[in-house]
C-alpha cells in the first residue's frame, strides 16, 4: 500500500492510498463517522462508514480523542466542501498512538498555561499558520540577498569585544580566555567582512539580557544585517525599503491562506511599497509635539512616540539623524549637523514601531576611537575593529531587521512571543 | 558620473564611470601604472598613463599600497587578459583610504598571526572563495527544504533541558530561573515541531564546551537538523543522500571559479550521487578487522575508523544501527536487534569522516523514560518531551548536518577553522 502525505493526494485520487497524521476533530453519528485528520502537511477528511470496515476497526472510532496518532486506508476522492479539498472512504483504520485529554482543548486557556505547553500549542491551526508565515518571511530574506550578490557571513555569537550596550549581556565562562559574552549584534563583524566581500549579511540568533517586559521584547530573537561597502545613508534607506517591500509582497502573495487563517486584513500590507516615507529626527520632534507629545529634541523616540508618529503615514517611515547623545558610538557624525549622526530607523505602520535600525558606520579613525573613548569602552577590546579604519577605510552602512517584530507585523499579532516556536522571555526558558 | 560596482561594469563598456575598491596589486613602469582593484564583487584592472592624467594624480600612484581604498573614474574596456575580463582607462584617481604596512602580505604568515588578523585576512582570494562557497551551500541547504516543504523551525539558544552530554555545556546565568545552556541540538524541539508541521528543520549555531583541539572542532558551529513525521531509519537515509547530492551538485556547478581559486579537484565530488554505500555497524567492525584495524564490537567508531572505512568507497557512505551503549538516549531501540539503535551516521570521502549523525527517535514512552533514568538525566526537565509520546506518538526520524565539515569538504580543506569567517576554538575568542 502506498503511504502518502496529505499534500499529494491530489495525484492519488480515486486511488487506495495509506495515510498518517493526527485527530483534529471527530465526530459520529453511530452509522457514519468523520474525522478530520491533520499530519503537518495538509488536512484530510476521513470518512468512515460502519457497514464499510470491520467490526473491529469501527470499534476503534470511539478512542479516536484529539491528537490520537492513526493509520488510514482507502479511497481519496476530491471533495470541495471538505477541509483540505479530499476525503477519504476509509477500509482500515489503525491507532498507532492513544493520546488521552490532551492538554490544549478549543477553548480559552491562559497565556500562561498555552506557554507552558507550548511544545503541544503548535499543533494548533493558528500557531502552524504564523510558523507558516515565518519560514516564508526568512526564506524571503535569503533569496533577496542572494539574487543581489550578498555572501552571508555567519558572526560568532560568543564574543570577547562588545557591540552595544555592555550591560544587557549573558556571559559564559570560556576556557582559560575568561568571560564570552552573548553576541547582541554581528554588526561589527559584518563591518570586517564587508571589506572582502562588498555586499554582505549576517543572520542568526541575537541576545539582550534586558529585563524588559514588553510585548516587542524577548531576551533570545533573530537578527538580520546586512552591510554594504560603499553604500552612505541614503543608499542604505534606499536598500530599506526594497527589501521590506520585497518580504511583505512575497509573503502576502505566497501565505494568502495562513494570513487568511490568521484573519488578517492585507490591505494595509499592499500598501508597503518603495518609496516608503522619511522625515528627520528633528522635524519628527516638532510634528509630535504638534500632536500633543512632549517629546524633547536630545531624547530618542519612546514606543508611544513612534506609535504615534507612525501613525500619521500609510506606510512605513524612515526617521533618520538622530542626537549623537542617544545613539552608538560606530554611527557616524552628520557632517551638515554634528550634534546628530548618520542613523535611521524605520517604523512600520498600524501600531507596530521599530522594525529597523540602520546607519551609516563611522569611518574616520580619530573620530571612532574618540567616541569609543567618551563612551568609556576599552579601545584594546576594538582594536580589530579599529583596523578597518587604519587599512582603506571606506564609507559603509548597514541595518538591522529583527524578524519576530517582522512576522508579528506581517501577521496581525499583539505580541511578538508567538513568532517563535519556543520563545525566551525573562521569566520563560521551558520548555 | 555613475559609480558602479566590479560586478556591473559589463553594462558600462565604453561608457566613462566610477569605481570604488581597494588596492589588490600595482606596479608601474614610471609611464605607466597598473592597480589591480577589488571591491567584493570582482576584480578590475586600472590603466593609468602618466600623459592621461593631471599630475596631480599621477603623484598618487606611489602610494596606492597594498589594500589602499580608492575611487577611480574612466572609460570601462573589455580586456579578456585582464584579471575580471575589464580595465579601466583611468582619468581621475583619488584616495579614500591610505593603508600603510597592510599586515597580511602575500609571503607565509603563521596559523596563529593569520588568526589573530583574521578581520583583515578575510579579505585574500582563497578567503573570499572560501566564503562564498559557504554562502552557496547554506542556500543550497534552505532551498533544497523550502522546494520539498519544509517548514523551518528556529529552535532556542538557550535551554534549561539538556539534549546530549551534560558534560560540555556553556552555561549562563538566566534571571531569577537559574543557569541556561547553550543548545548542543534543536533536535528535542524539531520532534515536537514535527507533530505540528509534519517536515521541519532548525539551522542555526549549536555550542560544545569541549576540550577537543583536533581539525574537525570548534565551540560554535552551524548545524542543519531535518525532522520529519512518518519517516523510518530507512527513509532517514534516503533523505540524506538526496540531500547531500544536492548540495554538493549545486555548489560544484555554481562556484566553479572559487573552486578553481582554491584548486578542489571536483572529480571525486562529481560521485557524489544517491544511492551511497550502506553498511552496518556490526559489518563494519568485521571490515575494519580484516583491514588491520583493532576496533571491537561495542565501541563508537574513531576519527582513524571512519577515514579507513569510508576510504574504501567511492562516494559517501551510510553506518547504520550502532551499538546503544555509544549513543544517545533518544535513539530507537532496533527491534531486530535490542543491542542497536535505528541510528546511522554518513562519512564523506577522502578522509573527511562524519559529516552527519542521524536516527529514527524512540517513540516509545516506557522506553524512552527507561532511557532518561538509565543515563542519570532528570525525567522533570524532559517532561515536555515525554509528552510527544504521551500525545498521539509518531515514528519520527531526524538528522544533523555540520556545515563547517561539509564546506572544508567541498573546499578539500585540511582543518575546519577557515569555513567560517571567525571561529571559536578553545583558545580563540578574538577577533
Amino acid at each position: 500500500m502506498t503511504t502518502v502525505r496529505i499534500e499529494a493526494l491530489g495525484q492519488h485520487t480515486d486511488t487506495v492510498v495509506t495515510v498518517q497524521g493526527w485527530v483534529s476533530t471527530s465526530r459520529s453519528s453511530g452509522k457514519l463517522a468523520f474525522v478530520v485528520l491533520r499530519d503537518g502537511t495538509g488536512l484530510l477528511q476521513l470518512v468512515i462508514s460502519k457497514r464499510d470496515v470491520p467490526e473491529e476497526v469501527w470499534g476503534r472510532i470511539a478512542g479516536l480523542t484529539q491528537e490520537t496518532s492513526l493509520a488510514a486506508t482507502g479511497t481519496v476522492r476530491a471533495e470541495a466542501r471538505a477541509p483540505g479539498g479530499y476525503e477519504m472512504h476509509v477500509t482500515d483504520l489503525v491507532v498507532i498512538g492513544a493520546s488521552t485529554e490532551f492538554p490544549i482543548q478549543p477553548k480559552e486557556h491562559s497565556t500562561q498555561f498555552l506557554f507552558e505547553h507550548r511544545h503541544l500549542w503548535l499543533r494548533s491551526r493558528r500557531q502552524v499558520a504564523i510558523a507558516k508565515v515565518r519560514n516564508e518571511v526568512i526564506k524571503a530574506i535569503r533569496d533577496f540577498f542572494y539574487e543581489r550578490g550578498f555572501t552571508l557571513v555567519d558572526t560568532p555569537i560568543l564574543t570577547g569585544s562588545i557591540g552595544e550596550q555592555a550591560g544587557e549581556l549573558f556571559a559564559t565562562d570560556y576556557f582559560d580566555l575568561g568571560k564570552a559574552y552573548l553576541a547582541q549584534t554581528g554588526q561589527l563583524y559584518v563591518e570586517a567582512a564587508a571589506a572582502a566581500l562588498g555586499k554582505v549579511y549576517c543572520f542568526g540568533p541575537t541576545f539582550r539580557a534586558e529585563k524588559s517586559k514588553t510585548r516587542r521584547h524577548l531576551t533570545e530573537f533573530w537578527m538580520v544585517e546586512p552591510e554594504v561597502a560603499f553604500n552612505d545613508s541614503a543608499a542604505n534607506m534606499r536598500l530599506q525599503e526594497d527589501f521590506v517591500s520585497y518580504i511583505v509582497g512575497r509573503t502576502i502573495e505566497a501565505r494568502k491562506e495562513e494570513l487568511k487563517e490568521l484573519e488578517r486584513d492585507t490591505t494595509p500590507l499592499e500598501r508597503v511599497q518603495a518609496p516608503f516615507h522619511r522625515i528627520s529626527y528633528t522635524d519628527a520632534v516638532a510634528r509630535l509635539n504638534t500632536l500633543g507629545s512632549d517629546m524633547e529634541w536630545g531624547k530618542d523616540l519612546g514606543g508611544d512616540d513612534e506609535t504615534l508618529l507612525a501613525q500619521q503615514y500609510d506606510r512605513p517611515v524612515f526617521v533618520f539623524n538622530y542626537p549623537k547623545g542617544v545613539k552608538a558610538f560606530y554611527m557616524k557624525e552628520n557632517p551638515d549637523d554634528p550634534r546628530t549622526v548618520l542613523n535611521n530607523d524605520c517604523l512600520a505602520p498600524e501600531g507596530y514601531g521599530e522594525i529597523i535600525g540602520g546607519s551609516q558606520r563611522e569611518d574616520d579613525y580619530d573620530r571612532l576611537l574618540a567616541r569609543i573613548h567618551e563612551q568609556g569602552l576599552d579601545p584594546k577590546a576594538y582594536d580589530w575593529y579599529l583596523d578597518l579604519r587604519r587599512y582603506g577605510t571606506f564609507v559603509h552602512s548597514g541595518f538591522g531587521l529583527g524578524v519576530e517584530r517582522t512576522v508579528a507585523w506581517i501577521c496581525g499579532l499583539p505580541h511578538i512571543r508567538e513568532t517563535i516556536a519556543f520563545p525566551r522571555q525573562i521569566h520563560r526558558l521551558y520548555p
